[in-house]
This record gives structure tokens, C-alpha cells and sequence, in this order.
């Protein structure tokens, strides 16, 4: 039987602290969506791949806890992450008079759980939320931690809030729908967790990548475990991403530009992330802080998980360019996540030249 | 010498906390800008009437503190409170590289305070954001106690955040350009503050009301302090608005419906209130719930001040359509801000008939 126990893991964050539930059938499960803030009226906000297979499984559990379960449906892809989608959110809110005890349900992948947790934000200054992850990407991490945006034409996730949501159910069992290419960009997010954080997570991961790959529920029902519990450590002791939390963005300051820089969607966000931690982990092995072997390492495990690891050909003035609009930059200068040390990660700056070196050694 | 010592107000709030200050001369005084947050680069954002008077003199009062200060120049009014707008903000940043320690300073009335701070709350998920409310209304009421948002088509205020600012400075100077119609607006907030809270203040200002509209600034000081004590005990009792907070809506569930019906922008912010409190007051006396002789003196000393005491005419349902869209709204069921015995405001339904009766008996 392809099936394991469900698991509990808190996200100490006092009193806006919550549950991660991760297992098999939660979806139908009453007892998921007890004890959530009550409210007359929910809001399922899913996209139009997830809303056909899960959204009516999730409204008839909803349907003991509110009076009214609306739905609305949201073009798919993260080319649609920003205001006007956000805006058919609103738009639903208020057409049905929505107040503000109303709970939003984020069924979907980061994109959906991103949107509509920016939406739950700002709705009426803060509704609660839920987020229901469909996708490995969303369950191991974006699901996970509070950080909600939309994306800016210049650049990505430049818009959102820190705004926690009240529970998060990972239903493995939906995994069984997802395409092999984003299970393979969840696998991404995944593979992030041992470098920053846990040696002996990377070797486990080379060891199962496989299981992971054949949707193995025991191998899954590890692989988010303890991916969230890596987040939940990190986000608890820097909610708001003062300084540590930022580590959690290894592979991302080169994935966001690959992202922008094809144009939102080309790339999937999981795929950008794993050649950007190909580059990162190049860029530290060239500036001494870890084993000359560990990019080749890691290299050949983000190929495994059926991941690019060449970067797309852009220009090299873009790419320096985009950089230096990510979060993390500061008066210019571009700041990236590095491994110092397999396990333990900073943020950092890099002389431009070596940057240039990286960039042109892991480029087409 | 028509000038007064500055005074200094706390909003207590933890770590959110932050000082008001309240005087003349703060615009080009340089102690108004030392202590707060670090950063290379500042954005004023202003608008097209308020820019013209104040931002060069911010500006350079800004400059030993920031290496690049840059400003943005929204178009003036409630109309404009809207995403387009909070996007000019948003593309101003992005343009100029401005990274998530960028101090915004937004100068201006409700409007420009309201919007700055929720460009704030979102630009990279926050950044630091000061106050230089240039309108009576803002200076007593808006700036205060981080309520930030802009409006949606189908309702004032719908989409924001609670988001604090790191100071706010109130210099009286600014008030002389102030138009007649704007300052009268703005009284109508302060008078607010009596009815809710304090009976002595209503005196006061009954008292002091011509030297109010005269712009003397030992009575414009006594009124903004007053003001922003009273709101600040309450914001401090109640930042989120779980309650208590709502207090401070007085009048303005009536007002919100004739500024939404007419469009924003037809009566000024304060009109609507001014002319939602007298309608507040006489839903308060016919309820019982204050003497029958308030509603007549409220009336009194809001035509004094210079405002509409009569709303404008509106069909019922429309009226009635407008305020269950508030956001006090629970389930469809309209709540209103009524007056408890004089000095003292509650949160409650009123039976829909007497509703109906105030609106006839208050309109045109």
C-alpha cells in the first residue's frame, strides 16, 4: 500500500504560529480543516490545471465549516502572477461581499499560493488564509514561511508581504497528478535543503532520488518533512528575512535572472533555481569556500532530478543587470547565498569579474 | 508671534513604536529627520499640488541623510487612490535601483500618507516609510496608527495593510497653504475625537473653533496633540482593529456610502464625515443611546466648522447596498460607530427601518 501516517510540524512563530500536516488523503480528510478560524463565507482560489482535478474534492470537505464556499479560478502560470490576476481575487471578494472573517483556501502550485496569499494580506487590510499545495515545489517550501508577492514587470516577487498563513495541508496523494517536469522542479527546492543546511539530507536525497522521482510515498512523505522542518527552523528564528532567512535563496539570485531575463514562465521557477545552485555552488567552490568537488556533485544530482544545468545564453550586461535588482542587493552592489562549507550557507558578495567567469563557464 | 514650542507624542507599540511631532517649522528643522532608519537611498513621494509648495525644502532637508533622494509625483485627489497610481510608486523604485532599505516619505494629505505607506508595506515586502502629513486630516487622523490602503470600484479602502511608520512630523507652517474647504475637512476629524472620547474636548473645540479656522497655531497645536493622543491610546489598545479601533470609524460608515456614490473625490473625505457623523448621531438618539439634544448640537458645530450637514441624495438602496460592502460589515449586517452617552462610541447593528428613517430624515 502506497500510503503513509500523516505528520504534524509546528512553525514557531507565537502567536502567528501553525500547523504543516503532511500525508496521504488529507485532502478528504475531515479533520484537516477543523479548528480553523470560523467563518461564514471561504474563498478556494486555485488556477485552471488544479481547479478540474481538486477543487471540488476540497469545496465538499470545506462545506460543514463555512455557509458558502466560493470559488474562483485563476489563469495557470507564473506569467499571470501579478496585479491583474491578483485583481480577479479582489474582484471575487467583493462581488459576493466577502467580509473580513472570510478564509481563503490557496489550492494550487507556488504561483496560486503566492497570489493568494498576497490577496488574504491585503483583503480588508488581512483575512486568514490556508495554503493546500498541489505542487512538491509548494509543499517544500513557497507553502511554507509567509512570504507572499506578486511579480513586477522589472523583476520578480517585488511586491508582496510577510502574512503567515493559518495551516498548511500537504496532501501527497495529489502529487500523483503533477507533470514529470514539476516534479522534477520541486525535486529543486528539495536538493536546496542539504547544501545550506544538512550534509547528510544531500546524501539521502542521492540516495533516493529515484523513490522520489516514482512518486514512492514514504520517500515523499521524508523529502517534504524534512524540508519543512529546515524551513520552520530558519523562518522561526528570522521571520522576516533580516539576515539568515536570505540562505533559503541559495541558487535564486542567478534563477531569478534566468527567470526574467526569458521572460516569466519560460523556465519553470524550479528549474531556474537549479542551474542558478549549479552557478552559486560554482561561484563558491571558485572563491575557496567549499571542496573544489562539490559543484560536479551537485551538478550531477540536479541532473538527475531531470533538471537543466546549463544556463540559457543572455547577455552578459542583463544578467548583471537583473542581479542587481534582486531583493537582496543593497546601494547596487549584488549579494549572493553561498555555501561555506558543505552545510552552511551566507550571504555574500563576489568580485564581478569572478561572477562574469561563472556566469560564462555554466552559460550555453 | 503666531509660533509654538514642538511637542513629541508616542505611539506605543513595541518595537513598531514611533514618536509624532507636532510644531512649527519641522519641514526645514534638521533634528525632524536625525534617528531614523539608514539608508542610501529616499523617495519622496508627493502630489502635483502638494509637491510644488514642500518637496524641494524636504529634499534638501533630506539630503545630508541619504546619498540620492528621489521623488515621485503622484496626480492629487480621492480618484486617484488606486492601483495605477500605487504603481507609479512601484516603477519609481524599480527605475532606480532602490533597494529594501529605501526610506519613502510621503507628503501630502490622506491620500498621498495612505498610499506611501501601503507601497511600504509591499515594495519588497516592506521598507521603512515616515509621515509628513501636510492637511489638518492627516496631521489629526491618517497618519497616525498605520491603517495604509487604496480604494477598489466597489469599495473605499478595500485593499491595504496595517504597516506602521518609523516617525510622523506635523508641522503647523504647512496648514497656511491649506485651502478653507481642506481645513474644514480635516475639523471634521478632530471634532470626531470629542464625541468618542473625550466630552471636554468637544468643548474645547466649540470654544476655539474660529481660532481653529483662523489658523492659530497655539489652537491647531492643542487640537492635533488632542487628536492624535486620543487616537494614539486607541491604536495602541487595538492596532489590528480586533475592536476597540473601530471607534475611530465614527461617522464614517455613513460617510464611506456618499463618498462611494457620488464617486471618490465629489465630497472631500472630512465633508463625508463630518455629514456621517450628524447621521450617526441621530441613529445614537434614536436608539436611545445619547441625549435627544446631541444630535442638534453635533449638527451645530459641524456647519460651523464649514461642512455639509445635509447628505446628498442618494436612492435608499443604494444607501443601504454601499454600507454592507464596509468593512465593519459581519455577514451582510451593517455595523455602525453610534455614541454611548456623550465621550463614549460602540460597535453595533441597528434595526434597518430606523436606518431608513435617518437617511430620509438627513437628506436632501
Amino acid at each position: 500500500m502506497n500510503s503513509v501516517p500523516m505528520s504534524r510540524l509546528r512553525i514557531d512563530l507565537d502567536e502567528r504560529g501553525y500547523d504543516i500536516r503532511i500525508g496521504c488523503g488529507l485532502l478528504s480528510d475531515p479533520d484537516s480543516w477543523s479548528g480553523l478560524p470560523r467563518a461564514a463565507q471561504a474563498l478556494i482560489v486555485s488556477n485552471t490545471t488544479v481547479a478540474p482535478l481538486y477543487a471540488q474534492r476540497l469545496q465538499e470537505a470545506l462545506s460543514p465549516h463555512h455557509e458558502r464556499v466560493l470559488q474562483v479560478v485563476l489563469p495557470d502560470g507564473e506569467a499571470h502572477k501579478d496585479w491583474p490576476t491578483l485583481n480577479l481575487i479582489f474582484d471575487a471578494l467583493l462581488e459576493q461581499e466577502c467580509d473580513r472573517r472570510t478564509v481563503l483556501y490557496a489550492l494550487g502550485g507556488g504561483v496560486v499560493g503566492d497570489i493568494t496569499g498576497f490577496a488574504a494580506a491585503c483583503y480588508m487590510r488581512g483575512v486568514p488564509f490556508v495554503q493546500v499545495p498541489t505542487t512538491l515545489l509548494a509543499q517544500v517550501d513557497s507553502s511554507v514561511g509567509g512570504k507572499t508577492a506578486i511579480n513586477h514587470p522589472r523583476g520578480k516577487n517585488m511586491i508582496g508581504a510577510f502574512y503567515q498563513p493559518r495551516r498548511v495541508i500537504c496532501d501527497l496523494d495529489v502529487l500523483d497528478t503533477l507533470p514529470p517536469r514539476e516534479l522534477s522542479a520541486g525535486l529543486a527546492e528539495v536538493i536546496k535543503y542539504g547544501p545550506i543546511a544538512d550534509p547528510a539530507f544531500l546524501d539521502w536525497i542521492e540516495q533516493n532520488l529515484d523513490a522520489l522521482r516514482a512518486l514512492d510515498k514514504a520517500a515523499l512523505s521524508h523529502a517534504v518533512r524534512r524540508s519543512c522542518e529546515i524551513k520552520a527552523q530558519v523562518v522561526a528564528a528570522d521571520e522576516r528575512e533580516a539576515d539568515l532567512r536570505a540562505i533559503l535563496n541559495f541558487g535564486h539570485t542567478f534563477g531569478h535572472a534566468i527567470e526574467a531575463g526569458l521572460g516569466y514562465g519560460e523556465w519553470l521557477h524550479g528549474e531556474a533555481v537549479g542551474c542558478g545552485m549549479v552557478m552559486a555552488a560554482e561561484l563558491s567552490a571558485r572563491l575557496g569556500m567549499v571542496e573544489a568537488d562539490f559543484p560536479r556533485r551537485l551538478r550531477a544530482l540536479v541532473e538527475r532530478a531531470g533538471l537543466p544545468v546549463v544556463a540559457p545564453s543572455l547577455p552578459i550586461e542583463q544578467w548583471l543587470a537583473l542581479m542587481r535588482l534582486d531583493k537582496k542587493a543593497l546601494a547596487g552592489e549584488i549579494r549572493f547565498v553561498l555555501i561555506d562549507g558543505l552545510g552552511q550557507a551566507v550571504q555574500r558578495t563576489a568580485p564581478e569579474a569572478l561572477v562574469r567567469e561563472v556566469i560564462q563557464a555554466c552559460s550555453a
